[in-house]
């Protein structure tokens, strides 16, 4: 809380296309961190985003990037993919012979580090590792705290050696998009109660836990288990400052510990989404899927036809495994509310008497 | 604890094939849950353990089985597999037309019943849901408490329907088999920070944790989830008291985070443990593994020849995904320092202050 300068230790998860300045506003205000996900974002609205934040709190708040390298066109396996999704296109009356929209994850680069240098948050985070070393620089010298996510402990390591102020532990559990950078298979991801002891362990800087965590009892186990922070999405998926379609809010309302699944097909890149039609039929893993973040790009035809009849069928429905356990209420309220129930939590935890 | 009559909230997982009576005892005595694996003991063997714990302390102990439908012979399935294992018995100079050996995973039957009946353990836990209502009857009318493990919501609420004393919530990162019974697909496992709420949520009967708890700090944990005890299985392999080979000790003082995956190459069912050549070569899930137990006979001559050779290529490592976490020291001593550890981890987290 020091290192960040907050005053709870919640960190509202910055979700590319689910939130926005509203949200991390909120949740900044109310002494937890509020996150501004940029990976969505054009320069222009990243900017725009950026000043309504400054303009409306005083609390430090995070920006936060993807830095995945940009796969290199693969027209081949583009045309494969497409190829696969072509009945779709026909149940759906749509051309499949359009050109492909783009898949808008922008990784953080020059422009992105420039917008940084000027408008200088307190925190600047990043999801698949870290940017370059010159870019890292830039950013350190705009006076930001860095943080990434690991997946593993060799991650943490990873991360801890290029400068990071603190790292996420990411469990298995965590919704949306896996953080894991050093390598491809994650069959071996571990869930939040072993990854985070083990990171503690392994390094020296603060850890955040992340991955199933949505309410109080689930922050005072973060702690439990060595945390300095914790940082929730989904529970922030269910506030009215969520930005996501009424169909993904319907998806989550119904969602249960057994309705997510890590997935390739949306994104080309793993990530826990809520099972729905193209993850049944071409998933949750597919070698087809283009690489990260080509395969979006075809299925966003689909998802608009589909959304536009109200059906679910090629969303990204990304959220945790604790989804259930999320209340509908705003997101100052939520981030108050987690860190009063992990004290009360805490406090009638120190009466047990075994020995 | 009341229910369970025992003193401190730390159960010792059954590990079939990994522990007997010696760990039981020495759990129990030391006012924990010692559990006794019957999978793979013979009904003699089963009564002579048994009685050997009951000799030698007058504290609860747990009875374990496994209580799966056995697989209907499908003689052509076990063809490919062995098929499949050609080349390996070559590799190793093995017949691979010789007999395939039984995989020695007996479910629970009237012959275990009567053994039960007649020498009436405190508790009997059962792994793959339960037996049949007249058996369960039998082991009620035997005056011992009921537990079994549930894998989803779903699971624990159906336990709980059918007159389950208390449920063991297994989360993802729990080692050995899986215990779920009510469906084939396993995508969809939750994590323990996820599972185990959700879990304490739905049912009215306590509910214990598992998965991914190797030190204080998970036990904590767990209690701060809303359990009211915990499972722990990996832990205990590290102690002198696990009947398990040098090479799986071997192997469990190497592992990470990243060293375990769900494999159902081993058995036909899915289980967590250390990746080996077989699991890397086969799996970790090949659709071409018969049914549990079958698959793990065919492999028994491999691996016999592969220890032999001190190589644990075809060999069960089972492990979840914190052992790392764990220490070498005796299976009373690591109870109590489970009990120990968790305390002062609570006591220090009543010192938070936030708000």
């Amino acid at each position: 809380m020091d290192l960040l300068g907050i005053q709870l230790p919640i960190i509202q998860a910055p979700m590319a296309g689910a939130s926005g300045s509203e949200m991390a506003i909120a949740v900044s205000e109310s002494g937890g961190l509020g996150s501004l996900p940029c990976a969505m974002l054009s320069p222009e609205k990243m900017r725009e985003e950026i000043w309504a934040i400054k303009k409306r709190t005083n609390k430090p708040f995070n920006v936060n990037f993807f830095c995945h390298k940009p796969a290199k066109p693969d027209p081949a396996r583009e045309r494969e993919w497409k190829a696969i999704l072509a009945h779709y296109y026909d149940e759906l009356g749509l051309n499949v012979q359009a050109a492909t929209p783009s898949a808008e994850r922008t990784p953080f680069d020059t422009q992105a580090c420039s917008i940084i240098a000027e408008t200088k948050p307190a925190i600047v985070s990043f999801h698949f590792g870290l940017p370059g070393d010159e870019l890292l620089a830039r950013v350190r010298g705009a006076g930001c705290r860095i943080i990434s996510t690991a997946t593993t402990v060799a991650e943490a390591l990873w991360l801890e050696k290029h400068g990071c102020d603190a790292i996420i532990a990411q469990g298995y559990e965590a919704g949306g998009h896996r953080g894991v950078f050093l390598k491809d298979d994650f069959a071996n991801q571990a869930g939040t109660m072993a990854l985070v002891p083990q990171i503690v362990d392994a390094v020296r800087v603060p850890v955040i836990a992340a991955g199933g965590i949505s309410d109080g009892r689930g922050v005072a186990a973060a702690f439990a288990l060595g945390a300095s922070a914790v940082q929730l999405g989904t529970a922030y998926l269910f506030t009215p400052e969520a930005t996501i379609s009424k169909i993904h809010r319907a998806a989550l309302l119904r969602a249960t510990d057994e309705s997510t699944v890590l997935t390739n097909v949306l994104s080309g890149r793993p990530a826990r989404g809520i099972v729905n039609r193209v993850i049944r039929e071409l998933g949750p893993i597919s070698e087809d899927a283009p690489a990260f973040p080509t395969a979006a790009g075809a299925l966003a035809p689909l998802k608009a036809a589909s959304e536009a009849a109200r059906k679910n069928d090629f969303s990204n429905l990304w959220s945790g495994q604790a989804a259930s356990l999320a209340k509908e209420i705003g997101a100052g309220p939520l981030t108050r509310k987690l860190a009063k129930d992990a004290t009360a939590r805490m406090e009638k935890l120190a009466d047990v008497a075994w020995l």
